[in-house]
């Protein structure tokens, strides 16, 4: 039996649970004796314990959903859309949101510790997968004494985890709210993650992932990872509108390799801002899960199976048209393969040039369903 | 005057030309006292010297647009079009392709010696354009006692070059063929090059591109920009059709950060061949000077000034469905631009899933399509 502490991480202003003697198995075979999981919850769960939500962050997102993030100093990731009277409002709703394990916001990660060795785990820790990032939300969401979820809602690396509740867990919950997902990570997906992770692992400081011992860490490596990535998250049209070839504090090029163009400037600083706040390898271990997802051929059978025909579960697919990383395509399989098994689901593909990052910016039409979802269902399960 | 010389160099096979003591001014204002042109010719020049085919070669491309490379022991870039009998057949044209000024074939570029200053030039060469590699080609084209050019073609940066000599040199060629091109570089264009160029000038072997003089180059940098920009030249179909999630050399997942997936193995062997052909400042500059190319706004103008209204010059445009880099859209601003100027201009769009890089595979149409545009109008030039 696994031994279960609750404290708080003042510097994290955070609580963070560990479970300790524990045998907390991974897909791949290797097996974590002690886990901690670093979260945030926002509202109060209610005398019930019918009204909690978790949050599933994306792949550089972390526990901050709203609020101050201690670490960036600036509003958490999501607060226009989670927070008293917000979308998904806290005033009538139990938040929860953990940062995954192989994350670098407090959960153990690669960043994290190895008890067992006494070194920080650097490149020796295990892979991870989004289903073993789910059972270890579960875990806690099993601590918090909360039978069942109302909903998991996620968008990205966020709507692969809400799709694995509702394939491992759908007794646990009442419905998923799934934004810009996919049932597999694409061949460009994988492609565009393969490059990040060449960046990373030819920069010299990286040395196999040990750098936590040298006072250098590779951010130039992961620099240019994120920049790659941050050009997929957004759209072509987005890119033109926002910066097309406007030049950068100068009115003539420059005739050499200095930021001339908008886009260049925005994309360093863009790089030079996440290496202050994220580590390399878990943005290494964080692709490789989301490039191992793939329920593209087992996953009627895994829904099938996994809930009698009487369940209630309810899923909400969104996606964006000017996404071209996870495009409206993906989400249609989705969609049709849960119509063959006659289950309950929602779909609506929203018009805007924003591309991926669109359930991150200001889409009022993605509000207005997100909380439309919520009320009318929780309206109807407490009637 | 300038002292001009031929020559062979027996190792790069290939023609070398050299203007000693000429004063070659570049667009950023610099000059270069010397230039040295490396190029290779198909066929015979006939008798009134009217059959003349220069071929502009893409970013990585170089002079060996058919035959054999030297330097990579395989065939040129464009074996499967220019040749005897070949769409662009040298038994009847006289086919030259001469390596870019700021390339590292053999022509003045970074990797070339600075005389003045008997050091090679490295980061210090000066920023060339598109123009500048335009006004080089000219010098060789009249050095070759050339008037009037039947046809400029290019694909990518090559279709820029023939843009230019549209817009430069339009009383020196009869028509232009270009191949998935723009009026501009877009910004998610210039992103893509800037994340490149980051990647090199990150690695700590570039040395502000004075790594000449040392044993390493900056592979790794350079390496993973090619990764990226192979991603861009093929399209999300392709990818999906030649790699999906397919495994390499392997039955399951490995659950570490190996190339698991084809795709993965397939783009760590392009940056791996890249580098050992391909020199990291050039690849610095030659993205620079595509990043540069913009005649959004004054094409119109600078066509109307640069041809009288009797002019004969033709143009062939040419896109792909599938193209994401150099989208059909950018290719009909040309075209419409052209037909309001009541130029002859032919169009087509081809449709293909295999991206940006159609120009340079298997695509049956587009051979038809050169073919038949370059003897039809050659039959009518010599009626």
């Amino acid at each position: 039996m696994s031994d279960i502490k609750f404290t708080t991480d003042n510097k994290l202003d955070c609580d963070i649970i560990f479970f300790n003697n524990i045998d907390f198995s991974l897909e791949s075979g290797e097996k974590l004796k002690n886990l901690k999981i670093a979260f945030k919850t926002f509202g109060k769960l209610n005398s019930e314990k019918s009204n909690g939500i978790l949050v599933c962050h994306a792949l550089t997102g972390d526990q901050y959903v709203t609020g101050n993030n201690p670490i960036t100093k600036k509003n958490g990731w999501w607060s226009r859309m989670v927070g008293p009277n917000k979308p998904i409002d806290t005033n009538k709703f139990f938040v929860i949101c953990s940062n995954v394990i192989g994350g670098c916001a407090g959960s153990t990660g690669p960043k994290e510790l190895n008890e067992d060795k006494n070194i920080i785990y650097g490149g020796e820790f295990p892979s991870v997968t989004i289903k073993d990032m789910v059972k270890a939300q579960s875990l806690l969401v099993d601590a918090l004494n909360i039978s069942k979820l109302f909903s998991v809602i996620g968008g990205s690396m966020g709507a692969m985890q809400a799709l694995q509740w509702a394939i491992d867990f759908p007794e646990k919950i009442s419905n998923i709210i799934h934004i810009a997902g996919a049932l597999k990570h694409s061949a460009q997906n994988i492609a565009f993650h393969e490059v990040g992770r060449q960046a990373i692992m030819n920069d010299p400081v990286w040395k196999k992932g040990t750098y936590s011992d040298n006072s250098e860490r590779p951010e130039r490596g992961l620099s240019v990872a994120r920049m790659i990535a941050h050009i997929t998250y957004l759209s072509e049209d987005a890119m033109h509108r926002k910066f097309g070839r406007k030049l950068q504090s100068r009115d003539i090029i420059s005739f050499g390799f200095d930021a001339d163009f908008q886009v260049e400037s925005y994309l360093r600083y863009q790089g030079k801002s996440f290496v202050e706040r994220f580590d390399a390898n878990s943005y290494l271990y964080l692709t490789r899960a989301m490039d191992y997802f793939d329920y593209d051929e087992t996953f009627n059978k895994k829904i099938e199976f996994s809930q009698n025909s009487n369940d209630h579960l309810k899923y909400l697919i969104v996606s964006f048209t000017s996404d071209w990383l996870f495009p409206t395509q993906e989400s249609k399989i989705i969609v049709n393969n849960l119509n063959q098994l006659s289950k309950q689901v929602s779909f609506l593909e929203i018009e805007t040039d924003k591309g991926h990052d669109s359930f991150l910016l200001d889409e009022p039409q993605l509000d207005t369903l997100i909380n439309g979802f919520l009320v009318s269902n929780f309206k109807e399960l407490n009637e």
